[in-house]
């Protein structure tokens, strides 16, 4: 069933659930473990970074390419999303990825499909404000595959922070056998947060991109320089926003990195959060502050 | 782990969820089946004949006994639900089930519990409407015992014919690896129909509530004598209900038995549910008619 490593090293592709399950059930009865790192696709440095985690760790590694509508808003980008499926498979290739799971929206949603599950209390704040819809979706889909794929290990990106703390509580309160890895952001060389979203971006809009990631750098030192009110950080992240060409905020969020509400003072450990909506693309970064 | 069965025939009494899913998996890794009978307890002839079909066709039988809060209301009867526990635990003993998964309320809700699953166009009719909490919590407190208990049969009885159509949806929906066995509604060889609410009721108010299964009687013999107005019949069980004393209708519905969608024409398999309340039971009972 699983293909062996040869000299073309070519991924198995499986786009069944039926057949997913048999792969996967076939590997732990040979007691090997399985590390999942689920995507949409249009791979980047940060996934790379997920997948190199797993291989390491794992015996076998399956990435899944699933551009999930149900966590689209009416108005988002599901249609435009990046699908390059064939150079994301030769990435997949490259690095010796065993399975990728790349089923249809009518394999994963089939007509009739009625159950969705809600994290509650901690996905009403930062990109659930604005995108009601996200984590219903993702929390849903990471389920069913988890389910499908029974991984041991499961892997995921702090770039997407609050992601992971939905997908942390799903696991712990469904009593689910799976542990989820964070793996730390992965910036390009002048510190845009990687993201498929990128590619949406002008030169001049990419240009302006590299505003959240140095606002947030100058965020840090200004509390290392002993700022504490969450206010005065705030307010300076606004205004380095404001002054960027072509960016409309969605949110700036200094909170606790594990409940999500809003701190007046710097004081333990503490996430300052950004989306800011620049062309067309809705751009996300984040950096933790460690307790000080 | 597993205690042998002896003369004592003792059942083997859990409350940890880690201890559960150890001996799960020891399970397992035997090749042996798990059946899994879920309760809240206070068991009658209804569960036993669950725990019956599971002792036949499975290795080891687990039955929970579990009075699950997020699925009562505030203003319903989780308090003075009946839990007699050691009366229960003789019955499984008798029985000669394998083991009895009885966690508290803190260890499947710990604090800070968030997570929850819905199952929508299929709750909002029926029970759903005067109980909205009540499908969430059942699909969430079953989704987490199977994945505790991992079985590869699970036992519902048909009386919770809505329950039943819930977990069906969910086991599909989330691609869960678990079979879900009907098992018909048993009544009492008068008619009533088995229910751990029945305990509640005056003798006066029992013999109020045989209203219920002698009216789907009647509403049976009409309907096999040619009628098929679904309004006709509802008023035929609507005038015996209101003639009975001390019963309060929640709902009479003449309805498709898999999207609850009411009928005006009893053509094609129908569904017939009642919920009433006597004195201070709620109670329900159903019929399915036949294609006709």
């Amino acid at each position: 069933m699983i293909e062996t490593k040869n000299s073309t090293r070519r991924v198995t592709m499986i786009s069944s659930i039926s057949e997913m399950k048999e792969v996967s059930q076939s590997i732990q009865k040979q007691n090997l473990t399985i590390g999942l790192v689920p995507t949409m696709g249009c791979l980047h440095e940060g996934h790379l970074s997920l997948i190199k985690r797993s291989l390491e760790s794992c015996d076998k590694t399956v990435v899944s390419i699933f551009v999930n509508p149900t966590q689209f808003g009416p108005n988002e980008d599901l249609d435009s999303y990046p699908r390059p499926l064939e150079s994301d498979i030769e990435k997949l290739d490259e690095m010796g990825v065993d399975i990728l799971f790349h089923p249809s929206k009518e394999e994963m949603y089939p007509t009739g499909y009625k159950t969705f599950v809600e994290i509650k209390n901690i996905t009403e704040q930062l990109c659930g404000k604005s995108r009601p819809d996200l984590f219903q979706g993702v929390a849903t889909i990471v389920l069913k595959l988890f389910n499908i794929i029974q991984p041991q290990n499961a892997f995921f990106g702090e770039k997407d922070w609050q992601q992971l703390a939905v997908i942390e509580n799903l696991v712990k309160d469904l009593n689910l056998d799976v542990a989820i890895i964070r793996v730390p952001l992965v910036r390009e060389s002048d510190g845009l947060a990687m993201s498929s979203r990128n590619r949406y971006l002008s030169v001049q809009e990419r240009q302006s991109a590299l505003s959240l990631s140095r606002t947030l750098q100058k965020a840090q030192d200004q509390i290392r320089q002993g700022i504490t009110s969450a206010k005065t950080i705030n307010n300076l992240i606004q205004k380095r926003l404001l002054e960027t060409e072509g960016a409309k905020i969605d949110y700036i969020s200094i909170c606790d990195p594990v409940n999500f509400k809003e701190k007046e003072q710097i004081r333990g450990r503490t996430l300052i959060a950004l989306a800011v909506k620049i062309g067309p693309s809705r751009l996300i970064d984040n950096c933790i502050i460690e307790e000080i």
